[in-house]
């Protein structure tokens, strides 16, 4: 039983290939170790964290197994001296220098100044399984900084995981390879989230820190810790300067995230020079202003003790997150760039690496790993397998006491959805009451909650508008983490990267997000790393058009479908009624590597007849047709709050004796993927007189009405009025729809 | 003369219907005011300030007469007693509530809070000039809480602009208004900026201090002051929630903006509610640690003297900014909604407005301006007029004096470029060496800043990647602000929306800003609010495809270009070569109310055979073609870095027999643009085998190859690996086009 929970808790694709760590799992992978007696008293930080994680009730075979090798790597800790730990920061400082040398092309100077610290947390702090990258009660370590990626490719190979060999190593920034140019968590599992834009990683960390406190509320018990872990991060002086860190860092200090630990690299260098150009203010006051525990480390770059004394006291501090700021050298051990811009960004060159190399003693070939230092790290992968060997017991326990909790918590942790949840989303037909599509949003989203437990999310300050309030729930904060209503401030950009965070921490959270659709504007790089890390976050943006009426041009959205349409792996749903939002929900929920963004109506909506949510999933359909044989004499192609308009004009017509097809087109990717075929059931190639309407972008729409078409649209920004001037005077009316049918047809 | 060059000063489209005031002109209004004593000694603070600008140097007869009116306002203040002053902060109040409730629509709540503040500004301390909202040495106001534009328009009603008239109120967020839903520049004389988008306004407003320090550096003489303005914000709770507005602040903090004084009106509502509950940051210490000077009011609402004092307070720091936090009620005055997020943003409604007018004790009709507060405002046309004639006159000795300085600053005010700047542009022929375009541009930028006392900027720290620093100019900076080399940090979003208060500030300043192009997805918001506000920044965003490299996907934009081609009043420009880096610039300096955006290459190109600054111009335009009779076999369109293959296609097809023609098509929007015929030379609509290549989305060019033809591009994300790798990999490659060609025609 144990061992089959342990699998299936694996979260992962890699289940099937990484070895089982149950309790009663023969296939433990032995491993020597030197006997010891650090369980008696060991005043380590490691140990005391490591204690405290135990439960007195999970007494299983396994469990001490787990002891015994948990134990082993505080006594291998101990019987380190300050020399194998130099050696190991100097192979860590190596292999990105020679890394970035063979590519010749990469970020040498983060990896050499952070060496430390990256050394410290991956060999003396953080609890992880190299075999397992996907264990669910892994410390999440977030590198910020990006572009400093070798550091942490270098601490994922030494701490023995798959991901990163050495010849992933010698392939850093190649084609296909292991380790791109920035740290991209669909490449290299042990990578937790996709960073490199700046500030986007610390955010992240937000993120994982709040599923981390969310889950632990939800899930233990007094008996059993069962959601446990820490959420580090590095970040460096220019995720410092970025507006959304200030966002993330504000809502960690008044959640109270006291498990996040946040290592600010402060090397006074940027890609321009020195900081002192740009950034002068005082970023220990502005972190103490945000709520934050702040401690410096004067020394990064060889006060080890400093570090790790840093890092406990971090962790006594329970009520705020920390902020340790660590003055380092960028580019430590070059003498003659080390503290200059010229280490940042580019290769050190044969010459430089070779003064670098006699600078700090380092007699070996690029890429060697010396002996001691690889015996060193090799205890990680027993110990790692123990970590979650104990775990595993610890839930199976759990399991046996709190079956409920357990389950749902292994859905969670494994993303299965329950089964038959679709059955919760609401119907409607074309006698339900017309209703705005964002309070069609709001009756799917907590229709959904009662099955669905990892959804989770909220607003940037616009719930009443964005009707995105669970009502079944309160609200996440400080003291009452377990609920799912999140109040994100005005800070739609850290909202956005919080639930890219959040959605990557475990495949059964589902966060959504909501402000208007214009403010994606604000979230945009937050968006598109959704996109790109494969982060099912669900975008619930109201206010789509100029249906949205007084607020005027710089609330309404005009370019920006068009602008979603053309971004790679995300689907775009603008809905026109109720069965289509609930369509749109189910797409959204299903799609866990795809984000999603909801295009959802201010304004009142009918609820159209031949809409469904199967409709939706093809992405395009027919909603109405009175011709045969596949040759309309026309058709009338809509999206959201413009379907109504096609339909109606649609009646129009027939009235004339036009046969009129109404097609919806609600999401662009989703009927691209459809086949040939069903394609040209609904577009006939010989069908050439085609009219849409959006009250967007016409940009892009000439793929769909072809040359001989007409797309109804608005290319201009929109204006201050009441919604139905505003249409009537930009010409988006069902009159105007008629007018164009006739002129193609 | 004088009368002259105040006309010519006037910064404006404006200036054919508005009084000339100089100290010559005889059509000064004749206004009549007390006799008064003020100058003797006078402690107000406006006084002071007044006598502080006044050059000792400028004994003009205007001069005279513009003390005479100032100081009448002076003894206007002095006579005023609270119960006037009260009664005007309640007339804004009810002018806000009356048109909120007329329009049913809009936002009471701020400027029922802030009337206070917002009276004593434009009543007691603000220099301008109702009848020239233009006057260029007017104090600059912004309501960064854009959404309480009421009490902007009730404000500049009051003072007296023709923009705003009492039809103009009653009209409020009607189509075709002067009174949008919110501050539109381009709509209502008097608005600086365009707000509403929150964070935008403040950092508009860092923007505009920024280019009168910038001003009064380099042309201020000891004995003529001849730009010295203050710039005054409202920001409220949303906006210090905004990460942008931080990377502002930050900025301005270190740039030691002295006269920037910004009040954050702090109410603990927002839409969601108590701001308790996404808001518990100390933004009193927050700013303290970005290195401004903070005030706390805690009376906002009755404590006037307490605003006044903060006011002179702030204007005595004189080397950082100032936050005055000005605690007030949100909605002050109604009974039952004040205090309340009911109040932020939606109408009292007809009982509540009585029972506000009630409470109050507003006897009046809506929208009645009491006629003792009429009266009092009634001297700011006047005096307005004698600070811009008083400024006029001391503008005509400064250009007696310094005559270049004076030529060269009134270039600026009016935005008129030196005659044949554009000849400064560098021309390149097929034998110049192959350069990246960012290269390229950095070699405009240097020719031009030589000729366009306009222009600067920089880059949010990447000048040395994007290649933009101006090399005979120093650095921007607290000591140094007469030069003219921006550094902004890691700040994109905070750059652009800079560089918009920059452009709105005076007509001829140019500002460019420059990042990576993927990191438009940082500043997004502040490109649209450019394109919406006609502020014609140029945006330098190199490193524009997949060419970038070994980065990878996190920087590699795909989506960039078409998102952008679908943004109404934006330019966005790819150019190809030498001659078309020179012509984009050339377009981006003549379109001063649209922004452009120039993607450049981070690779090297060759100089291309046929490309032009004037082909740049049409938008898109033929390179090369062996065809006769407007009938080529097929067309192959490439832009930027891809004409380059497209080009090398055409040889191979050429050398097969085939007649090929090769189009240019660097700016979509241009080429719209152009007359139907034109179009048809370039794009026969006989000719439809068509190939498309460009290293971003296919999406939406359908447009220009239509059904027949063929899109070469990339509809997925890059990768991490050396440029000619990527290209190669992912087909966008001369082979690839050639082969398309012969599948199309």
């Amino acid at each position: 039983m144990a061992s089959s929970s342990s699998l299936t808790l694996s979260q992962a694709v890699l289940a099937g290939s990484i070895p089982r760590h149950g309790s009663s799992n023969p296939h433990l992978p032995s491993v020597s170790f030197p006997t010891f007696s650090a369980l008696k008293s060991t005043p380590s930080t490691t140990t005391t964290a490591a204690s405290r994680r135990r439960s007195p009730s999970v007494p299983a075979a396994g469990r001490r197994q787990a002891q015994v090798l948990a134990s082993a790597a505080v006594e291998t800790l101990e019987k380190t001296g300050t020399a194998l730990v130099e050696k190991s920061i100097n192979t860590i400082r190596f292999l990105a220098v020679d890394a970035v040398e063979k590519a010749n092309s990469g970020h040498p100077g983060l990896p050499m100044g952070c060496a430390p610290m990256g050394h410290i947390l991956y060999d003396e702090v953080m609890k992880y399984n190299p075999k397992n990258p996907y264990w669910f009660n892994r410390d999440r370590f977030v590198l910020s900084a990006g572009h400093g990626c070798m550091l942490q490719y270098a601490l994922l190979h030494l701490a023995g995981y798959d991901s990163v060999k050495e010849e992933d190593l010698k392939q850093f920034r190649q084609w296909g390879s292991k380790t791109p140019g920035h740290p991209e968590n669909f490449e290299t599992p042990g990578v937790e989230v996709t960073t490199g834009p700046l500030g986007q990683g610390i955010a992240n960390a937000v993120g994982l820190a709040l599923a981390e406190k969310h889950l632990a509320a939800r899930y233990n018990k007094p008996d059993a810790e069962i959601v446990d872990h820490y959420t580090y991060a590095i970040l460096g002086d220019g995720c410092q300067m970025e507006g959304v860190s200030n966002e993330v860092c504000s809502l960690a200090g008044h959640w109270g995230l006291g498990k996040l630990i946040a290592f600010y690299d402060d090397n006074h260098i940027s890609i321009d020079g020195d900081t002192e150009i740009a950034f002068t203010e005082s970023v220990e006051l502005r972190f103490e202003a945000l709520g934050w525990h702040v401690i410096w480390v004067k020394n990064g770059n060889t006060g080890y003790d400093e570090i790790r004394a840093a890092i406990k006291e971090a962790k006594a501090v329970k009520d705020k997150p920390t902020l340790i700021k660590v003055t380092t050298t960028i580019g430590y051990g070059s003498p003659n760039k080390a503290n200059s811009y010229s280490v940042h960004g580019s290769a050190l060159g044969a010459k430089e690496v070779e003064a670098t190399r006699q600078n700090l003693g380092w007699p070996y070939e690029p890429f060697h790993v010396p002996e001691d230092v690889k015996k060193h790290w090799s205890r990680h992968v027993p110990v790692g397998a123990a970590y979650e060997a104990e775990w595993n017991a610890k839930f199976a326990e759990y399991e046996k006491k709190y079956p409920e909790e357990a389950a749902e918590l292994k859905s969670l942790i494994t993303g299965e959805l329950p089964a038959g949840w679709e059955k919760a989303l609401p119907a409607y037909t074309p006698e339900s009451p017309a209703d705005a599509t964002r309070n069609l949003s709001q009756q799917n989203l907590n229709a959904l909650v009662k099955v669905l437990p990892g959804l989770l999310g909220g607003s940037a300050d616009l719930a009443s508008s964005n009707m995105t309030l669970l009502k079944m729930f309160g609200d996440f904060q400080k003291k009452t983490p377990e609920e799912r209503n999140v109040r994100f401030g005005v800070r739609e950009h850290g909202m956005g990267s919080i639930c890219n965070g959040i959605a990557l921490h475990s495949p059964g959270l589902l966060p959504y997000c909501a402000t208007f659709f214009v403010f994606t504007d604000y979230m945009r790089a937050a968006i598109r790393i959704s996109a790109l890390s494969e982060a099912g976050v669900i975008y619930v943006m109201t206010h789509d058009s100029i249906g949205l009426g007084e607020d005027g041009p710089t609330h309404q959205p005009i370019e920006h479908l068009a602008s979603f349409r053309a971004m790679p792996n995300i689907l775009m749903l603008r809905p026109a009624d109720g069965n289509e939002t609930a369509g749109s929900y189910k797409v959204a929920v299903l799609n866990r590597k795809r984000p999603s963004i909801l295009a959802l109506s201010r304004q009142k909506l009918p609820q159209l007849a031949g809409t469904s949510i199967e409709g939706v999933a093809k992405g395009g359909y027919i909603i109405s047709d009175n011709s045969s044989g596949n040759k309309p004499d026309v058709i009338l192609i809509g999206t959201g709050s413009e379907l109504e308009i096609a339909a109606k004009a649609a009646d129009e017509l027939r009235k004339e004796g036009k046969a009129v097809r109404v097609v919806s087109l609600v999401s662009w990717e989703l009927f691209d993927e459809q086949s040939a075929e069903y394609k040209e059931s609904v577009f006939p190639a010989a069908v050439t007189a085609r009219v849409s309407i959006e009250a967007g972008s016409t940009f892009g729409w000439e793929k769909i009405v072809g040359p001989k078409g007409k797309a109804i649209g608005i290319d201009r920004f929109g204006a201050s009025a009441p919604a139905g001037k505003i249409y009537k005077e930009l010409g988006i009316t069902a009159e105007a729809v008629v007018a164009a049918a006739k002129s193609v047809s």
